[in-house]
């Protein structure tokens, strides 16, 4: 019996620390999607990554809820971006998973086309809010701001890695 | 005895979700290792990630089998770059492992010397098809198309997150 | 008692599994922080990523120590980056832990803002030495080359991968 106790106790530790890596790999694995989804023009998944009350501040541009992230996959500015030639290269996050929050930074570039080449229209600063819930991780708060020297978007990422 | 079935159970669920864990991690380090491989000009180890009868299909060049793929890596075009200053850059993809067969979509970058800094040449969408075998995960095909505004490119997008 | 045997060897396998995919997923955390913490100007928490004794060797400047470290992200070179627009953009390393040391491998790109666009100053080779402490993983040695042809940068690229 005293020995079950260790193996329980194993096992208890093992189921914890597995749960921790995999919900880790599905907080990097939704913002992942969240590229190849708007660079295809699909436009219900990109939103559909969010809470249904969630909210994308891109500083010019605040949408809350899905309908107004997928409006702006919609929009002719995405959509001209996309049939010029778009990609939306989203860096490996930095993910702190507590409980069913997270938190997770990152940098992503947009890529157009431009000539025979392509340019780097903007290199932007990521700080990602996601909740667990029954249908897993969706994102509460995204924000993201252009590195053109603005101190918001270096905090950012300072507060994303030390919160 | 009921006991002990209890503690195998959860053994099992450990050994399954675990290996699920490890196998997309091998698959996205796989993937990891193409620009190292092709950017410093090792030709047969590139050629090694794929199957023997393995397609790396750009579209302008379907290359079939590894004699094919290193050939590409030994190529003037190949050499021209990587002696002239090249990176391959390839973003963090998006990995959907079942059983032995796994798919992974992302981007890549080729970024080559110009003057006294760097040029995205292309910006590329990704759609991978792995298998496992006896020697581990090999790529089967892997189709890459220039993200131009062709509807392919953001078609390959598209069906590797949503397959 | 045989059976109790078969089932100690199972979680001594799993614990051993688990632990190498924690200690994997920990060095490539602590890789995906060194961009947020020098665009955002943290000095210390940059540095703190290095050993006491690391060396992060950049060609033209070798740092040997945290102060060095912390000593170049304040410096005005790096902080007129910071200030007008600067993305240390930095890809999936390739990391390969044993025991309490790990390589990786992986490219970083730095990004200038210039004119309303971004430019590509730097794209670079990073081959990163670390070893696991009381604290957990730190830095020994970072070795970068810019991948302008050189074969140094080609030869850190092979050697991370195929040691």
């Amino acid at each position: 019996m005293r020995h079950m106790t260790d193996v329980e106790r194993r096992l208890a530790a093992l189921e914890e620390r597995l749960a921790q890596l995999e919900e880790e790999k599905a907080v990097a694995r939704l913002i992942s999607s969240y590229g190849p989804l708007v660079d295809s023009g699909s436009a219900d998944a990109a939103a559909a990554l969010w809470e249904p009350d969630g909210v994308y501040d891109v500083e010019e541009l605040v949408m809350t809820g899905r309908d107004e992230i997928a409006g702006m996959v919609r929009s002719d500015t995405h959509q001209g971006w996309i049939t010029g030639g778009a990609a939306h290269f989203v860096g490996p996050p930095h993910v702190t998973v507590t409980g069913d929050e997270a938190v997770a930074v990152g940098y992503s570039l947009m890529i157009l086309r431009q000539g025979d080449g392509f340019e780097v229209r903007r290199a932007t600063a990521n700080h990602w809010r996601l909740r667990r819930g029954p249908d897993g991780w969706r994102v509460t708060a995204r924000t993201a701001r252009v590195l053109d020297g603005r101190p918001q978007a270096r905090e950012l990422l300072a507060e994303g890695i030390m919160p």
